[in-house]
């Protein structure tokens, strides 16, 4: 891919992105009706959530302005995110699973996005690995700690966090890395990461 | 304004900057004298309301090294409100109400600064809102979790934080970006965003 | 020294940075055993208090990508530090002295090498001893509000932590910058800074 990077950011990688953004929206407008915020608590919590991971990698890798300052269509498809749980939530009775869902695509999809896009701005695999894994964890820690949780990363179950999100990193920077960052096979990563994450919740 | 960018932001934009640093350095200092921290804890609490919302605005758009780091008259100006307050503070009874003044004054005029800083770096007015609003807010939520409060912003009424705050960066962003950014029109938003949030405070 | 950054900063800098970031490392290990973590959380704990100072320099002067991010033998000191505190941890029955010692290791070399390198950037003395001492007191907030501890900085005892690191940053900054910053001249702020906090926590 690192021939054509324009491709693949501008097509799949631009879906994936607009998915896990909307994805890490409603685990965000979820926690919120859970903590009993009103409307302006689940917007605020649904963009802090869906753009923070984001912001950090933007920050580490020195691209900035950030992107969400340029693509505001990010703030307004988290809008959109937490608009969709504002409307529907009095249909489901428990949130945790709903939260835990969605949190896990937005996990998947941003772990791959944060790996890719930091091997395109010139960070060795080792590094875009690590930027990786914090663009995953960065919003759900933002959006825990907003909403006084402890985030996910701290508790006592980390490593079924912490893990699934470094071994996506890592095979997302590898495969970007050696020229095999094809879009099915970044979307299989995200897959896998997103499966291993609900997995180890729901087996535990 | 876009023309001539230096006359203004040297000239009102430099005296509301000042203002606006020391009306949040206070801030921080009457919250730690209400938290019995000693000198050293106002100083430092001082200094990071009156500087972390700057901080973060440089961070974001990528004017780096942040602004704090080359014109630290804004650490000297912090200083001198954190020991205004540690000079006076013994002939006030109650700190919430002078905690909330000066916090509203701090956020009306971080909001339209950082709106306009982010627009004369490029960034789109949507994007400046987005900014402003942060540089606004980023003070205080630091201020509030260093002194182990909950931040304003995730409390209950948060839309009276968020609003004004949201509101002021919008109305800003748009000036300056048509070309109405006169340092009336702007210190108008400010005092806007300042009244708003002091009101919504005094009727709850 | 500024003639010649590079020899200072490939040599002694290095090994001391080296020093560093494994004292942070094992502090932070210590810690999340003493929180009763596994060994992922060691592993995080060590790398985010070993790595989160440097990052905010580096983000606060605009040197991105961050250090860490080339340079990720960083990352496999910081493992290797979580990896020794595994195997030697059950040999120790108080953790809190240990902690204290290697966190102030890490806070006396962490403060020299903020301020210095914030001087190569170009950032005035006075700005570059702000960053020193955010520098050095940044991995342990991280690793402290990680643990879900009150960071050392806002407990009452602050000035213990912030007026040390504070005063090293100055003197090195100062150093650096009028040319007297010769490896032996740096060590002893380093040194000095460790003594000074560990001396204000024993005679507490």
């Amino acid at each position: 891919m690192l021939d054509e990077p324009v491709g693949w950011l501008s097509a799949v990688g631009g879906a994936l992105n607009a998915i896990g953004i909307v994805a890490f929206a409603i685990s965000g407008a979820l926690l919120a009706v859970q903590k009993r915020m009103d409307l302006v608590g689940m917007a605020g919590l649904a963009v802090v959530t869906a753009t923070g991971g984001g912001m950090l990698r933007d920050l580490l890798i020195g691209a900035t302005p950030v992107a969400v300052l340029r693509e505001w269509w990010m703030i307004g498809a988290a809008l959109l995110g937490a608009l969709a749980v504002f409307l529907l939530h009095r249909w489901m009775d428990k949130l945790d699973r709903p939260v835990l869902i969605f949190d896990a695509i937005g996990l998947g999809i941003f772990v791959v996005a944060g790996a890719t896009k930091a091997v395109h701005h010139g960070v060795d695999p080792v590094g875009a690995a690590f930027v990786g894994m914090l663009t995953g964890i960065g919003g759900g820690i933002l959006r825990d700690a907003l909403a006084n949780d402890i985030p996910a990363v701290f508790r006592r179950d980390s490593r079924l966090y912490l893990l699934p999100a470094l071994l996506g990193s890592s095979a997302a920077a590898t495969a970007e890395w050696m020229g095999w960052g094809h879009w099915a096979v970044l979307t299989g990563i995200a897959l896998v990461v997103c499966a291993l994450r609900i997995a180890s919740e729901l087996l535990d």
